[in-house]
């Protein structure tokens, strides 16, 4: 198992409220956990309000599983940018004998990694990412390009953790423009305006930030520095738990990197640009939760007001 | 790559129309599919009805990711019975320099397999299999047992497929019991009714048919002449494509296996038993836009009244 992500005080504390009040349920794995119905309901209302809010787009909705084709994750780059985050599907495929073996050493908690072989899945790391591959497929974008609603899909981290926002598969509800420069530009701006309001809508104290990436290794420090200084991805953050506030949606500016990775191109030839947004559903949850208090039945007018008109 | 199940003329070239409609999105792998906006409504209308006409059940909501704690599994059987289907979880817990390298690999499309190590979590294989250990935590039953609503929860099986409608990862809309063997039993019943019901009232034509699961290897085949002598597993089935019917709902009793393997128990100490339901959710939305047309606005009154009422 990775190292296990500590936790502070406070955040262990909240984890174990959330546990107690059947919001989260128990696994035993750290950063795994079940959702209970109060939990859920929260969820899928902030989803919907970000529905409502996204409705002027005008996006085409795509959902897809939480698998994707290997040769796609292949060429995405993000196994040199998250080598440590990524998760990839093994599965048997041997005979009846090792089968019965692989059982044996399994059944007794021994290593049967040696009877799995790679398949050709891997987790989805981020919402957006199976929508570059399927757009490309249908050839040149149209002028303006393409707004694109990925809805709230559960998108696997590898980074155990004792802190209850820090989960190793969560929803994100994301948003991907696809087109002219500028077109992307413009969206990402008004989605950051619009990404705060949602926040401060539903009584959350966000506050907008530079950002950059947790890029594996020493030479992510130089990736980082330079997603930072051109200003490529910015954060919301709420306070959940702990001494820190919490990023809870992000904004990234790709320029033409998945366009030139999966061949995107404007009618004309010239390469597409692409941004994403994506809201941390179950982090947005935990800051409802922190801020209102763990029964959402006790909270303001004002706030469920918007999550349940 | 596992071998391909072929598929029938008629299931492939529904495959293709699905695809022309932009109600299933191409990945590149066999099974592995987005939704367009159409194949959602449909399928999220489903799983509401189901919740209503669950309702009398007064079932506990819980809701589980896709993985599950590897222990969990390797106490389960799954890998007795199903090796083949079951889908493992490795990540890099490398150097720098084993990252270079992996990603040096990857890039080029080569095995990189040897840079992956097994981690904590396993794909759930059905969307009963968290709710066991969760239970179980709790200590013993009340007297009546639980009822929980899992939801629509995806799955995973390892059998790429040309079939439309055999997918790598799918919506079990899945519902347990857990209590008295009589409570179980006369659960199952009402269910058996209910499910058939709730697809005669969507203008499926579904008949009840005594199953066995697809068991693994020559073993496999007595597992599965057993489980039908005793009729632990019912499945309704309805024509999709192909000459076949195909299964869309699984009631499974398993008498006291999961409660002994996770030790649940009633309060006199004596073994619950279990059983569960499971709708596959997009079998069923494949039924309907084979049986109704691709186009859902212009299905039948009768069938629109009680998806969307």
């Amino acid at each position: 198992m990775a190292g296990l992500l500590a936790a502070t005080p406070d955040q262990a504390e909240f984890l174990v409220e959330l546990l107690d009040h059947g919001l989260l349920i128990e696994t035993g794995e750290p950063g795994v956990y079940g959702r209970g119905g109060g939990f859920e309901r929260i969820r899928e209302a902030f989803d919907r309000l970000v529905s409502r809010v996204a409705e002027p787009d005008g996006a085409e909705a795509m959902r897809f599983p939480p698998v994707l084709p290997r040769r796609h994750f292949e060429a995405s780059g993000y196994l040199k940018s998250f080598p440590h985050l990524a998760g990839t599907i093994f599965s048997f495929e041997g005979t009846e004998q090792e089968a019965i073996e692989q059982e044996d050493v399994a059944h007794r908690h021994g290593d049967w990694s040696g009877y799995q072989r790679m398949t050709d899945l891997v987790l989805v790391p981020a919402a957006c990412y199976p929508v570059y591959p399927a757009i490309a497929r249908r050839g040149p974008l149209p002028p303006g390009g393409l707004a694109i609603d990925a809805g709230g899909a559960y998108v696997f981290r590898h980074e155990p953790s004792a802190d209850p926002a820090r989960l190793q598969m969560f929803h994100q509800r994301e948003m991907v423009r696809l087109g002219e420069p500028e077109t992307v530009a413009l969206w990402r701006n008004s989605w950051r305006d619009r990404a705060e309001e949602v926040l401060t809508r539903v009584g959350l104290d966000a506050h907008p930030e530079v950002a950059a990436d947790p890029f594996f290794g020493r030479a992510g420090r130089m990736l980082a520095a330079n997603q930072r200084a051109q200003e490529l991805k910015f954060e919301l953050l709420i306070p959940i738990a702990g001494p820190e506030p919490t990023a809870v949606a992000s904004f990234n500016y790709h320029q033409d990197h998945f366009a030139g990775t999966y061949g995107i191109t404007m009618a004309d030839g010239s390469p597409a640009h692409t941004a994403c947004l994506g809201f941390g559903l179950e982090r947005i949850t935990l800051g409802l939760l922190r801020s209102h208090g763990l029964d959402h039945t006790r909270w303001p007018a004002a706030v469920t007001r918007q999550l349940w008109p």
